[in-house]
């Protein structure tokens, strides 16, 4: 139920999804009087979706804590409780973000040996494809929180990207060792020492998020969520001055429409519904978030986020190389900096 | 003798400023033998031209408090005592951040009120152009150092944008009050309740940067200096894929060169030269850093911003808004702070 278009976007998206994942089983929750006559145009999704019925949503603009309290029969809640309950693999809501957070870290609680989760994203780069977490979840982190989120980005990027030892590096003002945070420096230095799943690449800046300088850009939330929303509105503001030059004169018209099909690759590449599905890491389940106002095509990109990761055993992999790393560098800088 | 190109940037790019500001004089601080030479080459610029020779620089990668110690007889410094002296009334550097950061503190000190210094730039946005500051001087703020870095924006936004009653907008990771580091939080209360010469907007989000919501974005020198990098990794990632659009098919090479003017345009929209000269704000004494990679035209756009807030009377206007400022919030919440 959650999402500008919700719920006709949930149930088209569903169903984009099970032509690429033709063994995907599908609950949808929420009002049945709503979703009844949109699945009925979708007979081959019927035939493998299921209505769980509830008449309560979490509204948009709810407080977490109140969600949280007050929403347990809400559609939100009872997807997150199927995933604890074992009913379903993994839940993905275009609804509340904050309410989604704190309803499965309640729920799902986080996996052994991790404090926080984190909120990981994929992002496009000049060199192919980038995670980045935290984007919101953490606004104070810890060198342990940050140490966390490196091993769990650089097993996301090996369940989801495809890369066999991904390098991580973790956002800075500078490369130098000298440079950022205490929390940063501190959390660069446990990772120097330590015997990683990943190669430590040190610290990065934020030209080489989207330069793809590595696999893993590691920073805490409010970083994180500041930088990616500065990198779209950089976007924008580029897509708006090309607009604006293209328009401001005939041979800019003439010549949009002779190259109209590299216009609409040059589109379809920085479709923000490409990379929808931001996933929730750490805990023990899956939840993915995608955003509120995309549309079916962005949903079943979603979508497609939480089977790759549940197909790729990604929270079980975390599970194994956290107790790994946790004893690894349990001796080290680590204990020194507790 | 700061930057890739220098000296031959630094002196064409004076004799850009010079045609654009007929009544500056220049002084220029280097190696006499390598600087004269080029100074011959603008008859013009070297009537109002004079060199102050001295063989030694900072190298762009000394450490500012090496630079600091040993670095008494640099270009840099000399530029620096030249302000301090009263010789020269703002100095222009593409040398080394930190080094002129450190330098520019201990020669000319901060202005009476303000704690730190800041850096700040001025940006393209869908609207026109806004301040933002701190760009990287400052890694850790307090509450009341974003105080004085909104009242130092809006005062830098009325001297180089003109505006007559500028916004300004805190970053952070949300719009509302409860959102972010506390830190942010209380400099939102003070600035809520202060009697501002400017209007305070709020809490702007990493999208409003280039939206153009706010005529002034305050944040720390880490966040800062992540958004700006970022912010162009971000862009130069959109022209690689309208490069590679364009050079993908024959309709795209040819709708190109038709609309080649439409593009030379947008380039020069997205120039960064056009954008060059950060200021550091809150000493006593102007000094602005050009890019390091610049040319001359991006050197001269520095120079103007020297010129610009120079004849605005920028400094001075900082000590009468701020002690005014401090009167007023120093009973209100800003003491509750301390």
């Amino acid at each position: 139920m959650g999402g500008d278009q919700a719920p006709r976007m949930v149930v088209a998206g569903a169903n984009m999804a099970r032509k690429r994942f033709p063994g995907a089983e599908f609950l949808l929750f929420g009002d049945r009087a709503l979703i009844e006559p949109l699945l009925a145009s979708f007979p081959a999704l019927a035939k493998v979706a299921r209505i769980e019925h509830t008449e309560e949503m979490v509204a948009a603009d709810a407080k977490p804590s109140v969600a949280l309290r007050r929403g347990r029969q809400t559609s939100m809640r009872l997807a997150i409780d199927a995933v604890r309950d074992e009913r379903a693999d993994a839940m993905v809501s275009a609804g509340n973000t904050g309410a989604l957070m704190a309803m499965a870290k309640v729920v799902l609680r986080t996996l052994p040996g991790i404090d926080r989760p984190a909120i990981a994203g994929i992002f496009p780069t000049r060199r192919g494809e980038t995670v980045m977490l935290d984007l919101g979840a953490n606004i104070e982190c810890s060198a342990d929180n940050l140490v966390d989120f490196a091993l769990m980005g650089a097993l996301l990027a090996r369940a989801v990207l495809g890369v066999v030892r991904p390098t991580v590096g973790l956002l800075n003002v500078g490369e130098e060792e000298l440079k950022g945070h205490e929390e940063i420096r501190q959390a660069g230095a446990i990772l120097r020492g330590a015997d990683l799943p990943f190669d430590f690449h040190g610290f990065v800046e934020g030209d080489d998020i989207t330069a793809g300088t590595v696999d893993v850009v590691v920073t805490d939330g409010f970083t994180g969520n500041v930088a990616l929303k500065t990198a779209e509105g950089a976007a924008q503001l580029y897509a708006d001055y090309l607009r604006r030059a293209i328009q401001g004169s005939w041979r800019g018209r003439l010549g949009y429409m002779l190259a109209r099909p590299a216009f609409r690759a040059l589109r379809e590449k920085v479709d923000p519904r490409r990379h929808n599905g931001a996933m929730f890491v750490g805990l023990n389940g899956i939840a993915v978030k995608s955003h509120g106002g995309t549309d079916s095509l962005g949903f079943s990109n979603a979508i497609g986020v939480a089977v790759d990761t549940v197909m790729q055993g990604f929270n079980e992999r975390i599970g194994t190389e956290l107790s790994h790393l946790h004893r690894v560098h349990g001796a080290g800088p680590k204990a020194a900096a507790c």
